[in-house]
């Protein structure tokens, strides 16, 4: 998906609104379970409640690889599904993946090659390996890196602020060196929203960039602060929400829910659309 | 795999040799393609062929996932039969993966959970995210977490030499601080041989860690260096070798070849041991 398609996508929708497929065999309804794809089940009901009210869709891989075979086969249902939605939604391949040249190639087929078996529009990164870990996923057209910065956990502090003889935290290496290997239609940056007030030192660093932005509902993170400092003219921010959509609830009513909870948030951020844009 | 378990391997084989098992279907050699399963049919041979020098086998998960599906299957029939050679060899899932802390649970499951799919012995982490990241890799018993510290690529210069306001780089901060977070009987450290000279002062952060070592071979690191300078009295180095003795030949030879080039690499290293160990 193009940078223009994406703006257009989050115009219409009035939203930015990402859901994240973090979806636990543990934690998904008892019913689904004699499904023959509970997960799969699962996702579907999810996608079409909320469809439209959000602008994109995060399956966390962990949660499909711990199902081995089986989870990957959710998975690639899972993605034939979204892509039959054609403009209807951006997708995140939440991965973090990252490593020498010639394997990341590898990684970027396995997730963003249009003839492959998932074909997302984008994938989540690891910067520590450097530049060639990263550019060989930005060689697909239309398809776009998202390089972990600042993330939303504890353990972000033993690592991403330690500061450089100049005084410059790991992070803000992360966003300006990055930029000589992307562009703003092919590089986002992860910025957790537990860290809203930083949104505007990242702005000076990343200005056009898009943003996801996880950290919002069970971690914490206010909506409204994060779109007063990270929100551009393009809007520039998609934030992420996981449990607090995909398991409002664990009854049969979960996706009417889920639909809720994403509708309750759709409006919220459009009405920060209409105050920070 | 226990610590003692993997020494004694070490010391019966006379061999501290990883094969990394990078099967790239564009590269494994023409005639394989006709079989049912082109990339098991080449691992299983290439391990009967290289098993009596090698302590330790590291399918790179990347060349798995970019064949989708079908790559996450000849991956799972490569470690069911890796799994069979009870106490012969040590794996790796070289996965470079870290989230937060419930997502790298899953991902631990999925590669470390002896009920799982995969059953791997230990998989390599990226640190950037942190403590709550690595420690869910060190819960599952004789099981261990690789830590990327200092990288073989080009990339690794991008942040892992940046300084800290005390002049300390990046990767002697993972060493260090990851040390709360693991044991020598749990931890080890990815540290490339590209950097030989580096491993005196590896050696004062982390004296008994297990030290995985790409870079050797195609990527030009000298096995003496790295003997010279990371040894220890349990050996304590891991070397890998991917495409120097997997694609050694690419015709019907290719297995012999392949196990005159880890033979050829075990007798090195035998002669190392008696000289640094």
């Amino acid at each position: 998906m193009k940078r223009s398609q994406l703006i257009e996508l989050i115009r219409r929708k009035q939203s930015f609104l990402c859901v994240g497929l973090d979806s636990d065999i543990n934690k998904i309804p008892q019913h689904l379970l004699c499904e023959p794809d509970p997960i799969f089940s699962f996702n579907k009901a999810i996608i079409d409640a909320t469809l439209p009210y959000t602008i994109a869709y995060k399956p966390n891989l962990a949660f499909y690889e711990s199902n081995g075979i089986n989870g990957l086969i959710s998975l690639k249902k899972t993605m034939d599904y979204l892509n039959g939605l054609k403009n209807e939604c951006f997708t995140i391949a939440d991965a973090k993946r990252g490593d020498i040249g010639n394997t990341s190639e590898q990684y970027a087929k396995a997730f963003l090659d249009p003839n492959g078996d998932f074909n997302f529009d984008s994938m989540t990164i690891a910067p520590y390996m450097g530049e060639d870990s990263v550019k060989p996923f930005t060689i697909y057209s239309d398809k776009w890196v998202i390089l972990l910065a600042l993330t939303s956990n504890k353990g972000a502090s033993d690592f991403q602020f330690i500061e450089d003889q100049e005084g410059k935290p790991l992070f803000e290496k992360v966003l300006t060196k990055s930029q000589q290997w992307g562009n703003k239609d092919n590089l986002m940056f992860v910025c957790g929203a537990t860290q809203a007030t930083m949104f505007t030192r990242i702005r000076e660093l990343a200005p056009e960039n898009f943003l996801l932005v996880p950290g919002v509902g069970a971690q914490g993170g206010s909506l409204e602060e994060v779109s007063k400092y990270g929100m551009t003219k393009d809007c520039g921010i998609i934030v992420n929400s996981s449990r607090a959509i995909i398991f409002a609830d664990q009854t049969s009513a979960f996706a009417q829910r889920a639909e809720e909870e994403a509708k309750k948030v759709q409006k919220e951020m459009s009405k920060y659309m209409q105050v920070y844009m």
